[in-house]
């Protein structure tokens, strides 16, 4: 056979810095970034903002204009995008042309930088945007949720929806930089705040036993807004991210996706809520199932499913939810399992858990016992709840 | 400062087969590439075909469906996307959406194909679809043309245009395999076999010296349309190309763009012509300006300089046009120069020529000079014209 083979590798590093107020002045961590990475002259900034956050932080667009006025390494494009958060901004490619015509209108090349501020929502509108303009224009974001600051912000993975189905069209493209303001985390919501945690009790649970002991003993303290254990927990839950990220396989080509722990069935979840139920409160959810799957397959032993329940419980997540529950085969979640192997790419890969910190993956769920899970997990929250 | 370092490489390798008549059951390249990559049991392959190349092989199609009733190891989507050939599929983003759409519908995941078979532009088109579904499907290129066989076809980037400019919108993206079927190229028209030998000259011209050479002592059999020194040139000029994108930066990191050589004036040629002029033409072109700059400059030698132009002659290309005529700051093609410096990121990097083989990188283009080159090209092709 006649041919030649190609082969390389693509080297890709960034830094996930963190940091308070990181446009005061009197903070130095931008402004540092950006005089070792912007090696040209000519370099802009266009800052994409989440509007939930614009409205929260009034001041925050004068605060830029301001940090920019001060510090010069880069040219601040003065208008900015305001965009609606959460799923609103990833159902449409609207907010996505945007974006790339404000990157013809304002000239931003590849060397410049388009800045996310807002939820992982947004950050993966902006990315996206981001990755397909001019092959992709370097990428800074500011994720201003607990489950951005400490999961998606940090990964390398962009999209929007498409038909309602999640994350259909995206692509793989690492940040330049990562900033996790605490700042940002004061003026959540209730929901916002807890339902991030979500994503640390899944890490937790696949990769590392001793920080879900430090999840089960900080319970309550995070339930109760405390900085300090919220701090902690970004922190380590990021690091885990990352690592996985690094060690494994990032950008995907395999069939495992490890970190997917719980998600199959709170993707579903979320879009039959009409995304009126969070992705971190859907993941609450999936936890709570593909544990008592895990239980009830032999694999998870009783008091470790139970203290799962409870730490999800303690976090002040609701465990189980109508649309959760599975009658038969045409149950909507089962049709979002097929949906998911389908995203994955053919073959299911799920991931179960063997002990607390002990992920393992399975090829296939046995319909009838994911069925008695559902069942198990709607009596025990009765059961919890009297 | 507070802050995780992340970092870690993805390694991509593909083969470039070189081989006739692809959908003969006789041939066993493709079947052979389907055993050792298919590795799950439910993989689908959707054909995206040229309607030039389906127009001049009218069987095609019903010999993709009698190859694949045959080679079970995937399932053919039996529609197949038929898309205008050139630029047209370009322009416009109606025909990416037609193939996200067929992906929805079709239920085609992360590990099918989509398979691609056309000119660059075409590749250029689906791959760009192929990246953006489901973060990246598996994406399979048969260039039909010599510009893609021995160009295009084989790299790593993909696009389509937007509102004019070239290549605004695309990804890096390397292909799972890349199929030059020589059956192809007995149907091209007489400009488009043509066309393609720019690129064998350009990185002739940069980088192999022999090769340069080669190309001096049978630009004539190649413009007979001789098979022979036309396989030999794709196949070489595959390789070089190849060997460039392992070697550098291949997701173009950095301002270096040594493969476009001459292409910074041909960009902007082939859109004022409205895409009349070809790729190939235009970059012909472009060689001829940026050579006579490199002799101007003091850099390459007059008999060299004039080697080169009549290699380009002898081909059977103009070596220039009244578009690519510079009367003043205000020429289009200046205005060109500061587009491709904006698609570059901000600093301009031109590549000249220090000698027959040896390319060597500028940050700046003498506008004087550069009006100066363009005179002298026009009264060279008017006294070789006589």
């Amino acid at each position: 056979m006649d041919y030649i083979q190609q082969r390389f590798s693509v080297p890709f590093e960034y830094r996930v810095y963190f940091t308070s107020d990181l446009f005061n002045l009197q903070n130095a961590v931008l402004q540092q970034f950006l005089q070792t990475d912007a090696s040209h002259n000519i370099k802009k900034i266009f800052f994409v903002i989440d509007s939930g956050v614009a409205e929260y932080h009034p001041k925050l667009t004068s605060d830029i204009q301001h940090y920019f006025s001060v510090n010069k390494q880069v040219t601040l494009i003065e208008n900015m995008l305001i965009v609606p958060g959460g799923e609103a901004c990833k159902n449409t490619d609207t907010y996505v042309n945007d974006i790339v015509e404000a990157v013809d209108k304002y000239g931003i090349d590849r060397h410049s930088y388009i800045a996310a501020i807002g939820g992982g929502a947004v950050l993966d509108m902006v990315g996206y945007a981001a990755a397909i303009s001019h092959r992709g224009i370097r990428h800074i974001r500011i994720p201003t949720t607990v489950l951005s600051q400490n999961d998606s912000g940090v990964g390398v993975k962009n999209s929007i929806n498409y038909k309602g189905k999640k994350n259909f069209i995206g692509t793989f493209a690492p940040p330049v930089a990562v900033f996790n303001d605490e700042h940002f985390l004061f003026t959540l919501s209730e929901r916002e705040w807890r339902a991030g945690i979500a994503e640390a009790v899944k890490v937790a649970l696949i990769k590392d036993k001793p920080f879900y002991s430090w999840l089960c003993k900080n319970a309550l303290a995070l339930s109760r807004r405390e900085m300090e254990p919220m701090q902690y927990q970004i922190k380590r839950c990021a690091q885990l991210h990352i690592d996985h990220i690094a060690g494994g396989d990032p950008f995907e080509k395999g069939s495992s996706r490890p970190l997917d722990f719980g998600h199959w069935s709170a993707h579903k979840v979320e879009q039959l809520s009409g995304f009126e139920i969070r992705h971190g409160e859907a993941v609450a959810m999936g936890i709570a199932l593909d544990t008592v799957y895990s239980h009830l397959c032999g694999w998870l032993n009783e008091a470790d499913t139970k203290s799962v329940l409870q730490l999800l419980i303690d976090l002040g997540f609701d465990i189980t939810h109508p649309m959760m529950e599975i009658s038969d085969d045409d149950s909507p979640l089962i049709k979002g399992l097929h949906e998911f192997q389908e995203h994955l790419g053919g073959m299911l890969t799920i991931m179960l858990l063997r002990a607390i910190g002990k992920g393992e993956e399975v090829h296939h769920l046995d319909i009838a016992l994911l069925k008695k899970s559902s069942d198990w997990l709607k009596q025990y929250h009765q059961i919890a709840q009297q």
